[in-house]
């Protein structure tokens, strides 16, 4: 077996808008999450289910990045919540600029927690900060237990990692104490929920987190 | 709801060098694809599977991309076949010139088929012609039947779909047949295997496919 490497760039520029992005979030008292994941994880649905379980209790806004369809704007948009859609045609992930000009269309209406959904990318989003309070990476059981040693970047820089589909585990080659202790590997300090949202398993905890974090 | 749009660069210098060897491997009678899926989607599966299966009637050569891990290359590895691992350290894509040089290691051996499985990831690889004769996307039942729409691009340029864990069909909310119509309004030429490789189902088909494209 031959092993061949190539280096990587790192863009500058965006940490510079993020961090200003950032700190104008939180001077309006906003916590917000960047949510990241391979397609078909399920990104779509637990946002689906937050908004709808938390609305009653916090004023809830929504960033949708997709390649090319409004698909998962329109399965947001049903609870009346502020979103935005972008769309990067072609484009593999999400920046900070581009998150701060969504923004703006929506900055009018009250926000207590904002919700960021990246492009469905387990690779290129995780270098981009988009100046959010902390970054969510979400894998499912299907996917297998290797997936943070295979993709680290998005479980190192992640604060929070999302097991979903729990309710798959009987069916799936997926041993959740090796995905947890190959995440664990990657970043000791990541804070794991295990859910389902076909069962509700492990939601309620993770609305307890969020409800932690609102200020207001 | 609003609507923001960016727009995309395109790499041509890439095409050039996957033009020029794509004549390279087709002067030496040898065919290629090039598979690209979300990660956890069962690109390394089928390959094992493949190679098990086929070498005895065809010498087999693999190159392998990866972000991190040379996990994938030691899974093959157990064949004997010629592999080479490509570590991209973060790079979201292989590009022909990468596989090019890496070729360039197990040249010496003769090869029939040479099968380029891509980092895992449905954005980045589907802009970059590798220099293959087919590109083989793989998707999987649990990633949902709306993928085709949500990232045009892999399907488009594909002109091969796989369907994998189709026997976790009864747990998972995909229909496979609203999964191939959405594939078939993206790529009309869309040549489809359904298969798991957990049961060998529709297997059979695709090494017959395999089989029809070996000119030696």
């Amino acid at each position: 077996m031959t092993l061949v490497t190539v280096e990587r760039k790192i863009l500058e520029k965006n940490d510079q808008i993020a961090e200003k992005f950032r700190n104008h979030l939180r001077s309006k008292n906003i916590f917000s999450i960047n949510m990241l994941s391979s397609p078909g994880a399920g990104k779509t649905t637990i946002i689906e289910r937050t908004v709808e379980s938390l609305n009653s209790k916090m004023k809830i806004s929504v960033i949708v990045g997709d390649i090319q369809t409004e698909n998962d704007a329109n399965r947001i948009n049903k609870f009346g919540n502020p979103v935005v859609q972008i769309i990067t045609h072609g484009a593999c992930h999400l920046d900070a600029q581009l998150v701060k000009d969504a923004f703006e269309n929506i900055e009018k209406h009250k926000t207590d927690f904002l919700i960021i959904e990246n492009v469905g990318n387990l690779v290129c989003p995780a270098g981009f900060d988009l100046g959010e309070d902390e970054k969510v990476v979400v894998t499912s059981t299907t996917e297998g237990d290797d997936k943070p040693l295979k993709y680290p970047s998005a479980f190192r820089n992640a604060s929070v990692m999302i097991i979903n589909k729990v309710d798959l585990l009987p069916y799936v080659n997926c041993s959740i104490d090796l995905l947890r202790k190959n995440a664990l590997i990657i970043n000791p300090e990541l804070r794991i929920f295990e859910i389902s949202c076909q069962t509700n398993a492990g939601l309620d905890n993770w609305y307890e987190w969020i409800n932690s974090k609102i200020k207001s």
